[in-house]
């Protein structure tokens, strides 16, 4: 079972960056190399990947799961240290990848039994190969978005007076249940006028007035995979500064969308929109990366960013989220989630960027 | 502001356990000494503390937060590795406590610049000082648990022929939602019949059929801090064999329960409950140990398990959750959080603990 295409893929690129031994910690990373699904809270768990594709799992026996033959499983309880058991399988004269996600405490013990002969950031390998989604995983994305869409058009009708930012949140959890969504792929972001220029704001009770703008940046998971977009919506009549904030925001996510296609960089997406809004004066408002990857996990290794210099592939899916956040008075974010394609893009959002009054 | 109380007494540990300096990760844990909350997804965030109290915050500017005064902040951009600026503030000569929970490829970065001359665990000093939950964390263990209560008591409402695990875990959080509580404090078990005895199940599709248990093990939170309950119901009528199982579950939680008081060794609580399962022969089925920790994090450090000859204290709370778990048959476990108090301890939890046929 552990002998799957993705680890001989694996395996192969780490014997082209000469690694032969990775330890993997993260859940989503172990799934989407074996298929099985693991989750062990605080407990440790592991899959140890040799460069000639062999694995072996490290699983405490509270999780003991018929569907993983037992032969390929080194089993231990919670009287043991399991980070310690991984050095019994390594060559201690070779350096040892390690996942990035794993916690100090595992990493301390591995290193405590002089496992490897140096330690290195192991995730890359495989982060580079979650990075292009296979044609089942575009399809899972392209639903999951299909998903939020319709969750952005529902969610909407209930902006009213007075309505707070956390029952908005509170309602959108059931919109997205009763549209056969798994759940939240994030806590979701409602921001209401200033609140809107915090691009990380937490929904509270405050309740929504006349004029002012209404930010929701949400997603749905289904089956596994995520969706992530954002509208901003007024609510009353916009001044005349919002609308020419808006229609800037708007003009910078078409144009980095506009680029889209295999063999351009990720810097060269976020300039593309970063000096739509620098040359009109705001590019001090504009705070963030463009966007980020995302797949199984809303964020996943591949910043659209100035300092990420690799080149879209096809099957490569990000956000493309350009804001401008004026403090004290409103913020402005659209987002959509972008399928680089063989020969172009596939925008997986379709609700209006239209500036819209509720 | 980072001149706290909790501050000045992690300091002091430090002095006795001879560590000059430790770098603190866990969004939870920085709340805990500071008072201030921050999250900040996958990228760097860190409290670095001295042994005279001093603290320093390293945030990433994407999340500026003007509650904190800026002279104790060392701020980066995502285009600088965060964690490598802790080494412009370290002895490097002198050893470096590391989070636990830091992410492996922040604790290489830490070491690619050797901030410290070794590294250790720093994470048990802070641990020790939150399981003991002061007079107003107490206060708000006890409002969660009231909160679960009302939950275990509305939700069985909805058992009935036919619907699904998923179906009443999703309901759940509604009613969670509707009472007052925040949210859940983990993802529910809901387990009906033989996948009870997976004491770690995820709700699916499955329809209650008549004669199988239920088993709910769920909790909210409320205002930053945990509840966490089990009850185990029969829809129809138990076989003789449920009935005796299910009695022997109740009398090793109410005998564990019995003993709690200060002084008292947490590997003797778990001893007390396994004795009564190992008398009656079922001591193989009972898996787990027998408790947790609980607090701001659903498990917080110490086991109440064989392992851990620690002695509890007053104001520590944690799990007491025996179980008996029959493959292919059925499984029971009965869960109550326990507050150790000044001569014994307060059960958090008042749903009924008699077997009940819904």
């Amino acid at each position: 079972m552990f002998s799957t295409e993705r680890l001989m893929t694996l395996a192969e690129k780490m014997r082209e960056s000469g690694l032969t031994q990775t330890v993997i910690t993260d859940s989503d990373a172990i799934y989407y190399l074996t298929g099985e699904m693991q989750h062990c809270g605080e407990r440790f768990l592991a899959l140890l990947v040799k460069d000639n594709g062999g694995a072996t799992l490290f699983l405490n026996k509270l999780f003991i799961n018929t569907l993983i033959p037992n032969e390929e499983i080194v089993w231990f309880t919670d009287n043991v240290r399991g980070a310690q058991l991984v050095a019994n399988y390594t060559d201690h004269s070779k350096p040892l990848g390690l996942d990035k996600n794993m916690r100090a405490e595992f990493v301390l013990q591995i290193m405590g039994v002089n496992a490897g002969s140096e330690y290195v950031n192991g995730s890359l390998l495989v982060d580079s190969m979650r990075a292009v989604k296979d044609e089942h995983e575009r399809q899972l994305m392209i639903n999951a978005s299909i998903l939020n869409d319709k969750g952005m058009t529902e969610i909407k009708k209930y902006v009213k007076e007075g309505v707070t930012e956390k029952e908005l949140a509170d309602k959108l959890l059931e919109v997205y249940l009763s549209l056969g969504a798994d759940g939240f792929s994030f806590p979701p972001i409602v921001s209401f006028g200033a609140h809107a220029a915090d691009p990380h704001h937490e929904p509270d009770d405050t309740k929504l007035e006349k004029n002012q703008c209404v930010l929701f940046d949400i997603g749905c998971a289904k089956d596994g995979y995520c969706a992530d977009m954002t509208r901003t919506y007024y609510f009353g009549e916009p001044t005349e500064e919002e609308k020419k904030i808006y229609a800037l925001v708007k003009k910078a996510n078409e144009s980095a969308e506009a680029m889209i296609k295999p063999g351009v960089r990720f810097c060269d997406i976020d300039a593309a929109a970063r000096s739509v809004i620098e040359e009109a004066g705001y590019g001090e408002y504009f705070t963030h990366r463009l966007g980020h990857s995302i797949g199984r996990e809303v964020h996943e290794y591949g910043d659209v960013s100035g300092v990420n210099e690799n080149c879209v592939v096809e099957g490569m899916t990000f956000s493309c989220e350009p804001g401008i956040y004026l403090p004290g008075k409103y913020g402005v974010r659209i987002e959509d989630l972008c399928m680089v394609t063989a020969d172009g893009v596939k925008i997986l959002n379709s609700v209006s960027k239209e500036m819209e009054s509720l």
